[in-house]
């Protein structure tokens, strides 16, 4: 996947502004390719950006309109497809990473193929990978595991190649899931690709590099998900990461999704992880952990995070409440 | 996939008997199923059943032809193509293994639709699976897990079936690869499945059973191979596995295809497969070991297999020299 940018940000008829995450996740770490929003009568979410037509979003620039908003069931709204085959008409390309895909409206599909545009569906690969080769690749990898999904992951990827890139590091967002395709305009949505190619096609994801070369890969569900641990090792042990960043929500009862089934320990996790990762670089080690402490009051959140950090001897910072400043610091002294 | 059985074997324009060894494979684990053999002219394989044309098998029983003859790239033969048109014109289905598609051969699959035929390319899983549940399913499952690719899986797991069922035991061998899947008509291709549904698909492919019922579930890959590890985790978890097998193949010098990956000591590999197998059943355990000792001369191998059985302290055997009865039994004291 690579989607031209700027991006128009259709915000549609978005129900409330958590609908919209994904245009807000591209303003936030991506804010130089959003240029405008687009927003259908009755939608109840604003990024702040100009409000703009299709006419003026192109000549500011814009290539490609993104849906940046989900509605119940991720499906494309019959009430958005003249908006969308306007965009077409007047030349820019479709992106979505909704459930149903774009290229599935026959309308659409059409109308792109008659006007020579395309319609990227970041949720469905169609890209052929390789089989993994293990070849020890060049320059240096970050990759966030979890002791869960949907704890941070992602985030805390991003958050490190920004702060990085603000210290005049060589480092780059691998994008692995449909959000990080939107906000970076490329990569792989890894778990939706054939299981035999998983490995494979995260080491077309992150190519030879030259050596003060970050790539900061987006992790993906955990080791200890029964439902897409596979998902999690193929992408493990094809990052062949140097640096691995433990990422946890310490509220959690039960793994998402899974109420019978526990979270795993910290130290357990990690040492799981650690080794997964040795298969195909036996230099990786940890450098930090990443908590996510939005549901504990400032006081629970410091006390957590200092008892974490004694008994792991690993830094452990919150990203949104500290930045990760701390966590790149660590990776400066552990590959010094 | 749902093949109706029993089948004609095409073995087409074999090179030599190892072509033909889906076909074979056939032969040796569901002679039932098979009916006949369609050998062209210059066909070098022989299973020895009778040559029959295709209005002779039909009037004899069968509803598939099944190509179980490989050549090389794993295409089909323009030669083929007037026998394939003929099999589906008197009233049969066609299956096969290979890597490009029957269905994406135009005229097969003009000819399938207007007949009302069904083109079964078993390497291509069409079904959509759920995402694995983890609940915990009723009746009693093994799997073969491997140090490696390739090294006995699947004859480990027929052969444990066929043991079984001899001693009046339920059990049903269920395939998860191409080879599997032609020889009993059914199963998933567990590594071709979307990587988000490996767990659910194998979840799918051994339902909730009678507590004295035994899937045998056919093993892929290895937690060790760096290509197809996410695979193999995505099948123990969704296996939820009461018994495990380890397979070996002793005088490997590194891991199939990847010449820098040497092959894990057998506790290792035991130990981080059954932690695996204990996220989705606390139970699980080691029942055995199975060797592939073909490149071994008898001594050498008898040698090998009692060394194994002392350090392990698990019944060792070579399923091919010596059969599983050993293997049975050692299942059958634990979970007697």
């Amino acid at each position: 996947m690579n989607i031209q940018t700027p991006y128009l940000l259709f915000l549609g008829d978005a129900a409330d502004p958590l609908a919209a995450k994904v245009a807000q996740g591209i303003c936030d770490w991506r804010p130089e390719n959003a240029i405008g929003q687009f927003r259908m009568e009755g939608c109840h979410a604003d990024l702040g950006l100009r409000d703009m037509t299709i006419a003026e979003s192109i000549e500011a620039g814009a290539k490609t309109l993104v849906i940046g908003v989900a509605n119940r069931g991720g499906v494309i709204s019959e009430s958005w497809i003249s908006i969308l085959r306007d965009a077409l008409a007047q030349g820019m390309d479709l992106a979505a990473g909704l459930h149903n895909k774009l290229a599935d409206n026959a309308i659409l599909k059409v109308d792109a193929e008659k006007l020579g545009r395309q319609l990227f569906d970041v949720r469905h690969p169609t890209d052929n990978f390789p089989v993994a080769a293990g070849v020890k690749r060049s320059g240096k990898r970050l990759l966030p595991v979890g002791t869960d999904c949907s704890c941070g992951k992602m985030y805390t990827a991003l958050a490190i190649e920004k702060e990085m890139r603000s210290r005049g590091l060589n480092a780059d967002f691998r994008a692995t899931g449909q959000t990080g395709i939107l906000i970076t305009g490329k990569g792989v949505s890894i778990d939706a690709v054939v299981a035999d190619f998983i490995s494979g096609a995260v080491e077309t994801l992150s190519p030879d590099n030259s050596d003060d070369h970050w790539d900061i890969i987006e992790g993906q569900g955990s080791l200890f998900h029964p439902s897409f641990a596979g998902v999690t090792l193929g992408l493990i042990h094809g990052s062949q990461p140097d640096a691995l960043v433990l990422c946890h929500e310490p509220t959690r009862t039960h793994m998402r999704g899974l109420p019978t089934f526990s979270l795993p320990e910290l130290q357990l996790c990690m040492e799981t992880s650690l080794a997964a990762a040795k298969l195909t670089n036996p230099n990786a080690k940890f450098v930090g952990i990443s908590v996510n402490t939005s549901k504990l009051d400032p006081e629970a959140a410091e006390s957590y995070l200092k008892q974490t950090e004694q008994k792991t001897g690993l830094v452990t910072v919150d990203p949104v409440r500290q930045g990760v400043s701390r966590l790149v610091d660590s990776i400066g002294v552990a590959f010094s």
